[in-house]
């Protein structure tokens, strides 16, 4: 994957765009390789238990995964679409006990290609993309979520 | 339910809790009637098409299931018992496009029973508890989450 935006001003655009993800913290680490990396510390996510709290996994979970969408459609189809998300699932397998990664990596290739045929003919297309939370190298939490994106009508 | 903390006392406890819920600027609007209803204020919660952030209707809502569980379980058995939350999904029907309320009703009255004994016996249970989002009237996110309640050794 190759991206048209460089980290520092995706995460300008990514803060501007969900404005709480600054109180967590949140940061781009990397937006290469096939895959988009958010970081965010326990601190500004910690529980009662002195573990991150699972409303800001899944919130990182899920702007890894926007992320991902929102910077490859504008690679593949040359234009910012709008982003809903349809719902998601997620699995906290172990406590998140420092900072924390939130990884998502690209789908399979017939996924992804079946979403963009659908998304250039229809205007609409549906996609499920996966993120998994890392703390040291343990993967401590999984999330999937489908996403929509809507082609921008010229 | 009639519940043993008043709601200052109550939105203190959770703010205390999960600090990250401060700037969501979560609020409990009340613990009565066998429910818990959080509010949010779409300001601090907002994104860039001007509608709540599917990460903060996630946190709200898994707040609410938290709070009733920790209530509930303080009522029944007589005792804080830490929780833990392993797993949720999670469907956006409709965007929210204002402030909003998160609604955890009470479970049905067989699988709390069953919940409470296994809690009593085993010292461990697992309960799955569902919220709302409201905005106006509207249902617009339907969330469900399984708990784990674990107790203290005394």
């Amino acid at each position: 994957m190759e991206l048209k935006l460089n980290r520092d001003t995706f995460t300008a655009f990514l803060l501007n765009s969900v404005p709480i993800a600054k109180a967590m913290g949140i940061e781009v680490e990397s937006i290469e390789n096939g895959q988009v990396v958010l970081s965010a510390p326990l601190l500004n996510n910690i529980n009662h238990k002195q573990t991150a709290f699972g409303g800001s996994l899944h919130s990182v979970a899920t702007l890894a995964c926007w992320s991902f969408l929102h910077l490859k459609l504008l690679e593949a189809a040359q234009q910012e679409a709008p982003i809903v998300i349809v719902s998601s699932e997620i699995s906290y397998l172990r406590p998140v006990s420092g900072d924390f990664l939130a990884i998502c990596k690209a789908p399979n290739r017939d996924s992804w290609e079946m979403f963009l045929k659908v998304f250039q003919k229809k205007g609409k297309g549906r996609l499920q993309l996966s993120a998994e939370i890392i703390q040291g190298n343990q993967v401590c939490v999984t999330y999937s979520g489908t996403f929509v994106a809507i082609k921008k009508s010229i």
